[in-house]
């Protein structure tokens, strides 16, 4: 993309309200804008890093057969009121609105109830389960403050993936690749080795749910960890009955702040038994639909890896995510020429930085913007045949030939 | 796809309320169902059509320079409040809620307000100009009565671009570089050829807008054409005045209901003047920047392809919409190999009914699913070394050599 034909503009001071590294750095790089607190629009480079990070949750959910589907945000009370969940003393960030026809309606919160609702109309047999149902979908909550940029949001994408069994062996069995997946979806983000699965409490059915949280200054929960990181608890479960139970007692546990990044969570009947959920076995006989539900916040992951990468010159992102994999500046006339060589056929890759400012500020933008690479073509370079590549995240630089360059 | 592995259910029935054919069809082959009057989940059949006729307006959108952004739901009044439009006299279809922390948020019906007060910060000078912009959003509108399957949503999804130009002429060229991109995308969706752009009120900055209404018998509007339907109006302005402004005064029109599918507007002043949206041009003074705004309705074009197509046994859809191009069966041991043997590498494209039920059963929902092409492969047509091959379309029928089938 050439930049003078995008719509890309780097702002010089973020708003004074924006506190955390990734609301600040976002916005001032053109990657958001912000609304109201918690309500931010996506801009074209936004929108790119958010199809990334939808695109490698899809690859790695298609592959353990899970299909996407999209609910409605409007919600009927109905299904709700069967499970006490439209209550707002039960859940105390529901928005709620009227129908001019008459009547209230919820903006989804999250979606166990309808999900769990709507497929009484598509399992009536062993036969239809398994089943896996997933949606990108945008999630409502009346937060009474919305803060740390895009992490905690009023309005935001989440990735949520709902699963259907006829037995407690296949949930289980489904659980654990869930469990594979988030680690290598978590991975390809660029985020792995400070993502851990932590336990979480389990609610009625089952004695721990799990989290995924990333370390993280700003990150809003509290997690403790032992000397090798094999086990991470969240605050709610750090106690002694949890560490003996866990095998970890005695053992040395540290304090960090963390952000969640995804939970899954073995729900068996907690949604299918109020909303009657049922299915016929092979024994003929009804019997209730087992389910567990898996969570990951697309804009919030948006958030957490700018700000786990980000320095004090901008953002930095993981290849994977990057909205363009090079940021491309010719100068001189003959190092413009060369530049629109390489561009050419890599419009989709290429940031081209065609502006007609000075090389300073291109390389100031380079930075905020913080693609993985960037290609500096000069008369400089030329005198020696080549190109200058800059990695973003070690800030090392090498000449590159010009015929090797066209290999990139 | 496989049948077996995906959630794809046909239902004998659909549900009473749904009178128009493309919801009671499309909720029977399993693409939507129904959360409420006007609110509809999208299932992976219907995802997928949804996907691909986003992708149409995407790649005709892009080809023009516009990019794509996407902005919030909930909505600040304060713009609103700035051109008098969150006002319930002014707009009625308004959903509106309330923020713990305080104060009334509304449910974005369209996004002229905030996209307009967004651009303030990144639009300065004639520099930053022509911008297009658009969005793939979901618009919430508080209809007294929803009805017609999706073709009049409560929930809905649309595309909506908004260009901003430094002068009128501008604003002209690129309007009709719009017209000709909806041209080629109503074409593309199959619909081309009953689509037609009509002459629709101005409002205060312009004698027309422009509609593109699709002649259908369910479609909510009256429309007016002439014998080569080169003149089509709608009927707020099916007047003298208007047919002798364009100069078809005395022609026969005839009356048509019809389905609005997309409008363009030239907006000019509307929304940039009362919030303010100006640049600095090259002689350094401060000008008010031109605006237009172009949609299309993403959801009701699913409606109404589906309407437009279907026959007593169901849906058929143009090549480019369907969720797959072939509905494949192999019938017996050797017709379900060979199956096979064509499936393998061709998983996105077709869907391979593996589901252990008749071959009746298999060839009624073939139909009503409605993907482009059929193929079965049986003992009786392997005696002749072929598959039949079956354009729902036409329904006609023909025998392909395995060795072309291989080729398709």
């Amino acid at each position: 993309m050439r930049f003078s034909k995008t719509f890309i503009k780097t702002l010089r001071e973020a708003p004074k309200d924006e506190t955390a590294k990734n609301g600040a750095f976002l916005t001032r790089a053109g990657y958001i804008h912000k609304e109201m607190a918690g309500v931010y629009d996506y801009l074209p480079l936004g929108l790119r890093v958010i199809e990334n990070i939808k695109r490698i949750i899809r690859e790695e959910l298609n592959k353990l057969g899970c299909e996407e589907v999209q609910m409605s945000a409007l919600q009927n009370p109905e299904p709700w009121e069967m499970t006490g969940r439209f209550s707002d003393q039960e859940v105390d960030i529901w928005f709620k609105t009227e129908l001019a026809s008459g009547g209230v309606l919820g903006l989804a919160p999250t979606h166990e109830e309808p999900i769990t609702s709507m497929l009484k109309s598509y399992i009536s047999s062993y036969r239809d389960l398994p089943l896996y149902v997933y949606q990108f979908q945008t999630k409502f909550r009346n937060e009474l403050r919305a803060k740390s940029g895009i992490l905690r949001g009023r309005e935001f994408l989440m990735k949520d993936l709902y699963s259907f069994h006829t037995s407690e062996e296949d949930l289980d069995k489904f659980y654990a690749e869930v469990e594979q997946a988030y680690g290598r979806i978590f991975a390809r983000l660029g985020i792995g080795d400070d993502t851990f699965e932590t336990f979480a409490s389990g609610g009625i059915f089952a004695r721990y749910s799990h989290e995924f949280q990333t370390i993280l200054p700003v990150g809003e929960d509290t997690v403790y960890y032992n000397a090798d990181k094999s086990t991470v608890l969240n605050k709610e479960v750090f106690n002694d009955e949890v560490l003996s139970d866990l095998g970890v007692k005695g053992q040395k546990f540290e304090e960090t702040t963390a952000a969640e990044v995804g939970n899954i969570f073995k729900l068996k009947f907690k949604y299918s038994e109020p909303l009657e959920l049922k299915y016929i076995d092979e024994k003929n006989k009804q019997q209730t639909v087992y389910m567990g539900c898996y969570g990951i916040g697309v804009s919030r992951l948006m958030g957490v890896v700018a700000e786990k990468f980000a320095d004090e010159k901008g953002l930095v992102w993981p290849e994977e995510v990057a909205p363009y994999k090079y940021y491309l500046v010719g100068i001189g006339e003959n190092g413009v020429a060369e530049a629109e060589k390489f561009y050419r056929g890599r419009e989709d890759q290429v940031l081209f930085d065609n502006r007609n400012v000075r090389p300073g500020e291109k390389f100031a933008d380079a930075d905020l913007i913080g693609l993985p690479y960037r290609i500096i073509i000069s008369d400089k370079t030329l005198a020696n045949g080549a190109a200058e590549l800059v990695d973003r995240f070690s800030g090392e630089s090498q000449m590159i030939e010009l015929a090797n360059l066209n290999k990139l």
